[in-house]
């Protein structure tokens, strides 16, 4: 998926919505537990009751990855069955990865070809190396850690260089020119709304994946008003005030609510900017 | 495992050998392909071959994850066989995962606790939140990316700060803080040899894990003079060198005298710096 088409979806869904699909097992309604597949089970229910409203979906790998091969199994049916539900969607792997040459390749191989993620998310450490591998998949997308909205962000990438710009600045500036629109895109922490018009002046026209809407506290009218481009450029999160809004029987109906309550607001947003009539 | 125990197993089998176990499915011997678990069944032969001349195995988990849920049960199934055959052994899972509360919680559980391995490579641009879950566990590692030996390495790790400090010297020097020189090991790049002398004086009791002896070029010899402290305080590793010496039926024969070459040199090293008799 390019970056006109992604912009296509929000338009159409009127949303710019992604719902982080962190599945813990300990914390799904318990009748669900008895199922040959509960994590699976859940995501299909949450699915089910919220594509309307969302147009991406962010499965964080550590939660499958710590079941062994069975969530990897539960993540690939999941990946699945959101194809089969809907095509309007843009799957991204929350894996933040962050590796080298053949290594590197061979996660690119895993997100974009074994399973079908249209974006992953990268930790920038290691530099262009990391991201290189990724860049060969056409519609495909890297999507960068820059500023993240956890409290010891501050421990490195607020570290200031020689000229007064923090690294955070750099890895915008520097992991831009790397890939094209179409192909970069930012992790960038709402609960640091304020800083949005900064980074908006550093890459103006990448996609914005922030997290933190929600359990983390961030504002969504400040994102929207400080982050949104012509192309919208906004992927907010959810996770944890969607999937879990309710622990019982009725969690779906509730998490589609909630999913709904936010698109509604996103509308909103994406009227008064314009982008949508 | 504690810092101890690790110099002990250095000192009973003279070695600081890490092997990597990059398994790449297109790479292995052509006769292995008929098995049921390929990548087991090469990884099963290599540790035969070479675990009496090695101190630790690093899985690089992206070869294991390209292949989907059975790329995790061969993982498992190898760390389970080297378990199996000796307790003198550190097992590293080479994932680079950096994230954050929960979700980084799951990753420690998942490495620790799911899989029993001893060490989990951390990316650190998050910061101390990325590291904290796994600290809790008992005897167990963070080992943290500080100076890779990539070649955009430089893309970050080499900003330097307001004070002319670069990067990757802020990383071991506030990540060193997190934890004790039992849990706290660092990932410093071989190629930079010259830069280990700077990088004892920061960080002078932390063991380092030393990758690209071998394929990516790095002296054994300069690692070994410039890294080594009281407790030895290296693992050196080598993937490619030794894993793929071979691609015919010898593979595994030729593994063990690679293995053993680096081992009776780490066996020099380590007598001209009276650490073992």
């Amino acid at each position: 998926m390019n970056r006109q088409q992604l912009f296509q979806i929000i338009q159409k869904k009127k949303s710019f919505l992604c719902i982080g699909l962190d599945t813990d097992i300990n914390k799904i309604p318990k009748h669900l537990l008895t199922s040959d597949d509960p994590i699976f089970e859940f995501n299909k229910q949450i699915v089910d009751a919220t594509h309307h409203f969302a147009v991406a979906y962010k499965p964080n790998l550590a939660f499958y990855e710590s079941l062994g091969s069975k969530g990897w199994d539960s993540l690939e049916k999941t990946v699945e069955y959101i194809r089969s539900v809907t095509n309007d969607i843009f799957i991204i792997a929350d894996a933040k990865r962050g590796d080298i040459g053949n290594t590197s390749a061979m996660y690119a191989k895993t997100f974009f070809s074994t399973y079908n993620f249209d974006g992953v998310t990268l930790a920038p450490y290691m530099g262009y190396d990391t991201v290189s591998p990724f860049l060969d998949y056409k519609d495909k997308w890297s999507i960068i850690l820059a500023l993240t909205s956890n409290k010891s962000a501050s421990d490195f990438q607020y570290i200031n260089d020689a000229n007064g710009k923090p690294l955070f600045e750099n890895v915008l500036k520097t992991a831009q020119a790397w890939g094209t629109n179409d192909q970069i895109m930012f992790v960038v922490g709402a609960t640091k709304a304020e800083a949005l018009q900064g980074i908006r002046k550093i890459a103006p026209d990448n996609f914005l994946l922030v997290p933190g809407v929600g359990a983390q506290g961030g504002s969504l009218k400040e994102v929207a008003e400080h982050g949104m481009n012509d192309h919208c450029g906004l992927l907010v999160n959810s996770s944890r005030g969607i999937i879990y809004a309710s622990i019982n029987e009725d969690f779906a109906t509730l998490a589609g609510k909630k999913a709904e309550e936010l698109q509604q607001e996103m509308e909103n947003y994406l009227r008064k900017s314009g982008l949508i009539e």
